[in-house]
């Protein structure tokens, strides 16, 4: 039964009710030791502020979210991708951040955010070499990065990167300093999931860099916006934990929700208290 | 360029306007002449009566819809399920389809309908058995069945044989009267898809007994019916298509689009014109 320690809250499970200040002080209230916070949630209250006080309320992080979206119609844009990633890699060093979270990005936009392309290989040779090129800007300055591959129904507009074996594939030719981040979410309905799993924790370094939990609805009445409270859906958390754990994971249980209809409109106090209980029960 | 001899009408893209008498009128009118049909619009008109209809029209069948839904939570229910499947080859045979779709179903449900158990390892375990009891029986009756993979946000509630490389190992372990119905909506996404349709299309015989294609849209406003005609959304057709021909595969292209707030209000004559168009255009 995993207990409070090895939890974490990504803060994007209460964005809309609380600022990062707030949520910092929520946790630390709750006993929470780790968050992962956004970067526009960080930008609002500044990068030196955001440190000093995740460092006063004696918090750690489990990542930062997030860098990635590397595709773009023109090389100007690829360049300006590239450009922010750096920044964010320099905003998660300020923050001792363990790892930077990447979200490959989509299907390249117009400058009226309509899908430009439909070359979803170029996509992902884009994203390969966008991750290649933030590497030599990570990796001597000692920053993580780490892939989430995000469910199938996202490899249009979000990420094109939607499985373990693509994540671990990219691993393979882009070398040390990246891993991979492991959403249940996005990945539990994968039936070569365990498989993958070990693939990327008997890599040396492992790759297991973080994981992420919350709960598959049934039904699902949003694409992005209705994910469920561990316990509330479909997905055997214990099982994809014990997965983590045989491939040699030893870090904390990101909670990472958005719902929009349920959990966002919620008393972010009762939200926190839920994800305690239910982490220590249905995971 | 495909002409309209190599298209075929899924009875569900117009299953709201039109009854299976109408769609077999509709498609004669359209010079359109090969359909998929669905058992309950069948069963709405009687079997000998539709099989009468449609050869009187002169149409060939390109599949029959759908057998599958194997996963049960007891015996009673895996044995209902499988009866129900043989009167689905049965019919399939009094139609002369050319295969059985099946659409392996999801994790078993309650008296309710309310998801029981989270065990996805052995839910598909129950359709490996389904399909192979059901083989039992369509083998020497000589019904080709075609395993559907669906796409994963389907996973918990309709099929949990999600990608090609599933249907393909189901394939091998089932032997011999069992292939895949290729639909793009499913697999678009898949980093392996080029590789699983040529390994569908390298065994002997050939796996591809079907090849279904929509669009996928962004945004996509609902998981189940939102489906985009050809050419509205973000699918590169005619690139899949050219796979399928490398792989050997010379059958019909099968419309089948659900569309709740789009395609099933329009005028059904309107929407035929408009398959008719795009898949010459866009496919």
């Amino acid at each position: 039964m995993p207990d409070t320690s090895s939890l974490s809250l990504n803060t994007a499970t209460v964005r809309r009710q609380w600022t990062l200040a707030q949520i910092i002080d929520g946790c630390a209230r709750h006993g929470i030791g780790t968050i992962s916070p956004w970067r526009d949630q960080v930008a609002e209250i500044g990068l030196k502020e955001s440190a000093r006080r995740i460092r006063d309320a004696g918090l750690a992080l489990s990542g930062y979210c997030r860098g990635g979206l590397f595709p773009a119609i023109d090389r100007a844009g690829r360049r300006a991708a590239l450009d922010d990633n750096r920044r964010a890699v320099d905003e998660a060093l300020a923050l001792s951040a363990p790892c930077l979270i990447l979200v490959a990005g989509g299907l390249p936009k117009d400058g009226d955010g309509r899908i430009a392309s439909k070359d979803l290989i170029g996509t992902r040779e884009m994203v390969r070499d966008g991750i290649g090129e933030l590497l030599e800007y990570a990796r001597p300055a000692g920053m993580p990065l780490a892939i989430e591959p995000l469910h199938p129904m996202y490899a249009a507009d979000r990420a094109c990167v939607n499985t373990m074996a693509q994540a671990n594939d990219l691993c393979d030719t882009l070398g040390p300093g990246v891993g991979i981040a492991v959403d249940v979410y996005h990945v539990w309905w994968d039936p070569a999931l365990k498989r993958e799993i070990e693939r990327a924790g008997s890599a040396s370094p492992s790759r297991l860099v973080a994981y992420h939990i919350s709960d598959w609805l049934v039904p699902t009445t949003d694409l992005l916006l209705d994910r469920g409270m561990m316990g509330d859906g479909v997905i055997d958390l214990p099982l994809i934990r014990s997965w983590m754990e045989g491939a040699g994971y030893r870090g904390v249980h990101e909670v990472e929700i958005f719902s929009a209809a349920n959990w966002w409109k919620r008393d972010p106090d009762e939200v926190l208290a839920t994800c305690k209980a239910r982490h220590r029960d249905c995971t």
